[in-house]
């Protein structure tokens, strides 16, 4: 089912139905998968069918429209306890994922506060509410591709070049993205904006996701291998490093995909600046530090038979977290929503 | 045919026959390919069954020996003839290896020094010609195993972790390695060394090779990405990283697997012992200074169809550098036949 919608977007709802592109699938084939029951939406956040911690949110506010329209109907209570259930289900899918538990505890409130109503009543809340958090992340999404024209103020007559790591696209996002957003507005506004996209080992996100959206989009893009990073910094091709946030501490320091720390260290090596985009949502007041972040381990499988090939013998150990927290003090600036924030970031993020 | 051979070697000679061992193939499967023609030889050299600087001389070497076996034998100048023959054939087969010119051409000269002798004599003269070339290295391998052990000096009582990038193993040589001589040999001494490899993309070497010979040699090894160096780093669990060489500037700049230079970087930042590896054969005293060696381009394709599937949409751009020039001041230690080498470097090579 190629081309079912037109924009580059996550999840997708049309005639009464919920659609998660197929992320796992892109870039050989285009599957954009129906979401008919909570456990297949529990199933696709955790396979990675749907990532990035927006697109996250709004998939799981769409799988909790799903429960709504299979829970039954007879009291509010009944009906309330089967939607706590599908809350408390689909907040398995992904330990790591903040955006996963506000999306849910946001259709949670919206159904608690609209008791006196009817559940037919309810229903239409719980869709209007779930098409209210993609419409309103992709409003965010977009001013955070405002504020971050700031970051090119910098750029000279032959244009300006980002390297960026994993995705926070318009893939991971209601539309834009997250750390891609300045690159999208840029191009808007007519500035010559070319991104390298380390490829991101072990899922391939960097190859696999940026560069089919940003080719997509016919923005200039070129794909090396992570290991490749430093090499291209050397040769002063990069202007700076854009990445996206999976979450954020209350100190600035940011939870994100592996190998972005590295990166940080890289970029703070060549004198090159090193921003994180996300929206405020991402930031978790409760985490004072990134060392308090919990770091999810994946299957050694996906680097011991990367792509479908096995790569490492046999009974061998790979080590294989999910992501790495990047330490404030590498952080050049945080693009938000709400504009563009420098350090020292504890009290800026405390005001917003 | 598994454990034809007990000891990880690029080349075996048994009962008269020599057999290369298909790298290729690793580390799906252990195939053993006896090499009966100079056809054969060359077209494995080619196809990279044998890889690795001093594997490529030690498997030409044995490639002269099986031409010598079919060589007619009716008077000097047509066996001579026919060697002549095999050797300028052999040195077509890789032709930027400086070891397979080097082997080739070594053979040649102890076949004209023995024009006096029979040749059935010539024959076995040749044979332990080709021995003695594999020997040899296997030699100057096991001398940097020796001298590499200074730096396991402050190994704790919980022993002592490397991270290494690409194979600079025993199927890159002899015997040993280079970068992983030191390991083999402190495994012998009882000492309880572990390795995290860097799966090392585009081609893996790190994940196909290095763990293969080291799971196979009983030594604790992780695969790892090669994003998820920075962050084994941070977690304190890295005493040491040691990586080969591919070709040495006179000022000490290592030229590597892409990668290293940017591991260099990671492991100043956490004031990990970065260490380069080499036979005192790699340093080339015309080059000046790690910039004037020039870097090979590769074809995209390895990053974009990696491991055989497409990873990155059709048409979009990779950049593909086969290695990278990590500055000898990221350097903290040459490890070499003669010893350890620390800076400055420029005089030090010179005296060697």
């Amino acid at each position: 089912m190629a081309n079912l919608f037109e924009e580059i977007q996550p999840v997708a709802y049309k005639d009464g139905k919920v659609f998660f592109l197929d992320q796992t699938a892109l870039p050989a084939e285009t599957i954009w998968m129906e979401v008919d029951s909570v456990e297949t939406c529990r199933d696709a956040i955790r396979r990675l069918v749907v990532r990035g911690a927006p697109a996250i949110g709004i998939a799981a506010a769409f799988g909790m429209l799903v429960a709504s329209r299979a829970a039954p109907k007879g009291s509010f209570e009944e009906y309330h306890s089967y939607m706590k259930s599908a809350e408390e289900y689909l907040a398995t899918a992904r330990p790591t994922a903040v955006n996963l538990f506000w999306a849910l505890k946001r259709m949670n409130k919206k159904i608690l506060e609209s008791r006196e109503k009817s559940l037919s009543e309810i229903d239409a809340i719980v869709e209007m509410e779930a098409m209210d958090i993609q419409k309103e992340d992709e409003e965010v999404c977009r001013s955070i591709g405002i504020h971050g024209q700031e970051i090119f103020a910098a750029a000279a007559e032959g244009g300006f070049t980002i390297l960026t790591h994993c995705n926070a696209g318009a893939l991971a996002t209601g539309k834009y993205g997250t750390a891609l957003a300045p690159v999208y507005v840029a191009r808007e506004r007519g500035l010559d904006v070319r991104v390298f996209a380390n490829e991101t080992r072990p899922l391939l996100q960097g190859s696999r996701l940026t560069a089919y959206e940003l080719y997509m989009s016919c923005v200039d893009v070129t794909v090396i291998t992570d290991g490749m990073a430093a090499s291209v910094m050397g040769k002063g091709w990069i202007d700076a490093c854009i990445v996206g946030c999976d979450r954020m501490a209350a100190n600035g320091d940011a939870a994100n995909k592996i190998g972005t720390y590295g990166l940080a260290l890289l970029a703070g090596a060549h004198n090159i600046p090193f921003y994180v985009a996300c929206p405020i949502s991402t930031v978790d007041m409760d985490t004072r530090r990134g060392n308090d972040i919990e770091i999810e381990e994946r299957d050694p499988l996906e680097i011991t038979e990367g792509m479908g090939k096995r790569t490492a013998p046999h009974g061998v150990k790979a080590y294989n977290p999910s992501f790495d927290v990047t330490p404030h003090e590498l952080i050049s600036g945080i693009i938000t929503e709400k504009g563009l924030i420098r350090p020292p970031y504890a009290k800026a993020l405390a005001e917003l």
